[in-house]
């Protein structure tokens, strides 16, 4: 947890203090309450406590995270309302992201893996949205409102549509 | 009731059972709420009460839908957080729409209809905007980021801006 | 406070009393929450109160306004959720904005101005997001879901990506 803190006070350039960060960052209470619920829905295999659970964190936070969803070490998510994290997302380590990112599927199939693998140390701007089961490379940067449907290289830097 | 549960269930792949549905989906609870706040508002022209009802749905679900609005049966939100939907519009049956779309207007005049008319069986992507008093046709899928500020033919698939 | 209600009813076609905005405008009540926390923040230099202040208005609007913000008279966000304004950002007054707008940063530098200026008069449509240290001017109209990155020129109507 420690590391979170430090984490998100590094790249909250707002921030003035890492009391601060503890006491008001929506996406820092996210992850941390998603390790709740990842433990009752994935650990425990208790389906219902664990959406239950999740749904209690979107009241607070408005970050929706599925608890069946892998979130990495050091990730922050700046800001946070609206955020859409889908149940097979699998997102790195030291993952930035912003209010509005969907990580989302294309397929109302069940039993597939639907949503996206987020590199490590990748950032997603605000409202970027990345659907379908693909893979956003190590590193890359997705810029704001971009629309990502197809593998990402890693290093690379997206905007518009791709 | 059950027909808006077995609805959603059959539309969220991620759902193990309908009880998790009917508990944990904001957009189940928006629709039902709306039904309560359209009552007040359309039904015994209570305004402000409608409103009140509107806005506290609002709050507990990140989903608003003015108590003006029309919305059909089996009408299902995934995820929801993001919503508004306007005074004027009108929600056909069987639609899907998923977090952050919006049925908003293009004027402030008062008294007209304003908002869009969305026809049956229509899904609209996640970050949707569909502006001004146009028609989305039966069956149109609109993309995730789309904005759409004109009439839309039946059975259209929407991308990108129209 | 007075003039505050008298603009959002003007801009709010649906509204249907100033009773009804008073109780009901998100808008309305983040950004005297604002003022609130504003106080606490600038004037005080309590930065902690300040910033817990403005996250619990955020709990309450889904809106979230930095408090180091400086917001306008007669400022009208309408409906609201996800609007994120950063903590160097400027709003002129009687701006008009949709939920969902960013005035947001494009670095991590600290201790410098990051966010936009935004003049009087300006509206932003829903999901607009504008980014950097950048100045929209007098009476611009930024169009529902556009990325801007540079200087708009006043009495620019903005539509899609600048």
């Amino acid at each position: 947890m420690r590391e979170d803190v430090s984490a998100a006070f590094d790249r909250d350039p707002s921030a003035t203090s890492k009391l601060e960060i503890l006491l008001t960052s929506p996406g820092l209470h996210a992850v941390w309450w998603h390790r709740i619920s990842a433990f009752f829905y994935v650990k425990l295999n208790w389906h219902l406590v664990g959406r239950l659970s999740s749904q209690w964190g979107r009241f607070w936070t408005g970050i929706e995270i599925h608890p069946g969803a892998k979130i990495g070490r050091r990730v922050f998510i700046d800001h946070g309302m609206g955020v859409v994290i889908g149940a097979t997302a699998i997102v790195g380590d030291d993952v930035l992201m912003y209010h509005g990112v969907t990580l989302g599927g294309k397929t109302l199939e069940r039993g597939v893996k639907r949503h996206p693998t987020i590199g490590n140390n990748v950032s997603l701007g605000a409202h970027a949205i990345i659907l379908g089961d693909i893979v956003v490379g190590e590193g890359s940067q997705v810029g704001a409102g971009a629309i990502v449907t197809k593998n990402v290289k890693p290093g690379t830097v997206v905007v518009g549509k791709l």
